[in-house]
Formats: C-alpha cells, sequence, structure tokens
C-alpha cells in the first residue's frame, strides 16, 4: 500500500487529488497538507481512517521540519512513496513598474522555492520508500504557462510572474530527477490543464473531480521513463 | 550613437563587455553599474568620456530607482538603446539538505528577480529610445545550464539551483518580449559559454575579452527576429 503526502489541499486541486487518492485502492496513507487546520473544516470532516491532515507551511523551514516529523510518526518506518507538491499562488500583474520585488519574490518563494524545499527535506522519507519499494515519486504540479516553447502565445492568459515560477519550478523538477537518480526517488511535472477551482475559471473544460481523476491515475502508473518529464492532462508531453 | 547599460562590471564577463562597448564605433554612452564605486577601482581608472560608472545593487527597489534617475540624466532625455543584465551569482550546493532557503531565494532575487527589477524599472527609458530610434533592447546573460531540454546531461557541472534560476530568467526574457512587443523593446537571452573569469574556469576555451567581443557584435546586431530568443557563443540557437 502506497503512502502519498499532498500540499496545498484545503480546496481547489489539492482537494480533487486528497479525493481521488482515498478512493484509490493501492493508497494505503494519504497525507493532506494545509496552512491552516482550522479553517481546513471540509476536509476534516472526512470519515477516512487513510486520511492524515496535518499543518505544514511550505515556504518556512519549521513548518517542513515539523510536518516531516509528523509524517515519519504516520508512515512508521515504511517512507514516504510519492510527494505531490500541489500548493501554489498565482500574482495577476503584468511586467509594469506595478510588480515589486516582494511580490516577484512571494511568487517564487511558494511555487518554486517551497516545492524544492519540501522535496530536500522529505528526501529521507522518499528514499527510504524506494529502498523499501523500488523507486519513491516527487510529482510538480506545474503549468503550460510555464513553457518556455509556448511562452510567446498571446492568447494565453496566465500572467508572466507565476509563468516564471512554472518555468523555475519544472527545471527543479529536471534537477531533482538528474540528482537523486541514484536514490531511484523520481521527479515530474504534470500540468492539469484549465479546470473549473474558481469563479475565474468556470468556463473551464474540467470539473477538480475529472481533473484530479486524469492525474492521480497518471501519478499512480508513472515508471523510470517519465522521470524528470512534463505531462498535459492526457498524458501527453508538454514542450519545455 | 547608442546608450548602452550592463549591470556588474566590477569583475568578469561585465568589465569586459563594457572594454568592449567602449571600443564599439556605434556606442556614445556606457553607463557601467557595479554594487560598490570604491571596490571598483580598475573601472574608475579607465579614461573615457563614454563611460559612465554608477551605483546600482540589482536587487534593491531603492537602488534601481536612483540609478535610473542618474542614467536619465546621463542619457538627457534620449533614452536607453541597450539594457544588459549581467549581474549574476552562482551558489554550489547539491540539492540535499544543505540547501537553505535562504540560499534558494538569495539565488533567484539576483539572477531572475534583478534582471526584472532593472527591466521594470528601466522600461520608460527603453521606451523613449524605441520611440526615437525605433527600437530598444534587453540583454539577460543567461546559460546552456539553464536550458531544460539540456538539464539531464550528467556531465555538466552548474548546479542546480543556478540552473532554476536561469530557466527562470529565460522565461523573463520570453514574457518581457511578449509584454513589450507594442513598445518595440525587444529582449534576448544570451549564454556566453565557458569563459575564463576566475580559477574554476582556468580550463575554458574563452578569454574574457574573446567571450565580451563575440558578445557584443551579437548584441549590436539583433533585429525583430532575434526577440524572445537564445542564443550561444556562436549565435546558435540554444535549445529551451
Amino acid at each position: 500500500m502506497l503512502s502519498v503526502l499532498v500540499t496545498g489541499t484545503n480546496r481547489g486541486l489539492g482537494r480533487g487529488l486528497v479525493g481521488e487518492l482515498l478512493n484509490a485502492p493501492t493508497v494505503g496513507i494519504v497525507i493532506a497538507t494545509v496552512r491552516n487546520v482550522e479553517v481546513a473544516k471540509e476536509l476534516m470532516r472526512i470519515d477516512s481512517p487513510k486520511l492524515h491532515v496535518i499543518t505544514c507551511e511550505v515556504t518556512d523551514e519549521n513548518s517542513v521540519a515539523a510536518a516531516v516529523k509528523k509524517a515519519s510518526q504516520i508512515v512508521g518506518g515504511k517512507g514516504l512513496d510519492i510527494l505531490i507538491n500541489n500548493a501554489c499562488i498565482k500574482h495577476r500583474v503584468p511586467l509594469n513598474g506595478d510588480v515589486t520585488k516582494a511580490m516577484a519574490m512571494e511568487q517564487l518563494e511558494v511555487n518554486t522555492v517551497g516545492p524544492l524545499l519540501m522535496a530536500t527535506r522529505f528526501h529521507g522519507l522518499l528514499k527510504r520508500a524506494a529502498e523499501l519499494n523500488g523507486s519513491a515519486q516527487i510529482i510538480n504540479i506545474s503549468s503550460a504557462s510555464g513553457s518556455l516553447e509556448q511562452a510567446l502565445r498571446v492568447d494565453w492568459g496566465p500572467p508572466s510572474l507565476y509563468s516564471i515560477s512554472k518555468a523555475a519550478l519544472n527545471m527543479l523538477t529536471r534537477k531533482l530527477a538528474l540528482e537523486w537518480k541514484a536514490d531511484k526517488i523520481r521527479a515530474t511535472a504534470f500540468t492539469p490543464g484549465w479546470v473549473r477551482t474558481d469563479e475565474r475559471s468556470a468556463n473551464a473544460d474540467q470539473s477538480v473531480e475529472e481533473a484530479s481523476a486524469k492525474l492521480i491515475k497518471m501519478i499512480l502508473s508513472l515508471t523510470e521513463d517519465n522521470n524528470g518529464e512534463f505531462y498535459g492532462p492526457t498524458g501527453n508531453k508538454i514542450p519545455w
């Protein structure tokens, strides 16, 4: 039975991924992290022996260290099979005088450095699972707007700061795949496509449930061939 | 006569670029920025009416604002034709427990957010030059280790944090090219290749002078076709 940790699960895609994971017969432990357990009421109401909701602010080294400790107790020596870096923010400002340093730094802090901290701090638990089961897997939830090849498209909405943070996340994915290959820890990036997560995406073609189901199906069937790669919602390779 | 501003000119490639620009007959004004004018003794000794050495800490919004003001006085209403974002740091730590949040943030702050602040704050001067001369140009000094396609090569040295910051810088280049096309401000990324800038690169195939000469020749001959693209030291396109 696999153990999976997902960040940013209070709402949106993260919440959907938790739902799918709880339904997956091969998954035994789902660790859902939220910034604040007290506001994660919907998640706390789920009655499943598989589910463990814990606090984790992915940009806070102490909070991540505390989450590692809790996760370690939950998995009880078996390590963590899959880490899903889902927590993410999106600043919607054009590249003009309105971009402050704080805004740019925060965008990179949450979307790029957060996953970096999660991966590096959970390295021990991932390595343990890889030793026991042959491999462990990091999933970085990225975006097609992080594709450099497609970045000159004028018809795509997502703002530039967000694209910059996702291109950086994609490079993190590649470098984790390279550096941790010997530990049998893989890293793969996914873009869920356009999903109806809030009022801005009301016209999107996928519900949270549909997108989550597709993603979890793919995530649970990854092999070494997918290490370091970047996939779309139908398993299509996204150009860098 | 063109006006050009280069960041990080106290040593290495930045220092070399300034030397080449001073020799270029089509360049009338060279604004060389350093973090601390007092330690830039070699630069200060250069006797050229073209050269203006000013202070600029690219990660400090106030310092960048002050540099914009000084540059504005130097160019006297003519705008800035070329901004070269060269200032850069490189953290050499593998993706393990030694990576601190501060280290990851600093790598992104200097190599990605610095160029973003420089570009957005100098937007007015660049736009003015584009209005007068038909176009203005931003150059981001990137690295082949910022190429996602080539990121799984095991034979390449540059550390992962650096690669992440350069992939992010490449996306900034793409997004500036897209967002500022209407203003006729172009953005292009270059990797200088391997250059003998310090003792670590003693075996590199190019001297600072050779690399600078090649880069400045290319920079001074860019057209709209090169907007948003990424080139190597021989003008070769680098894959994203």
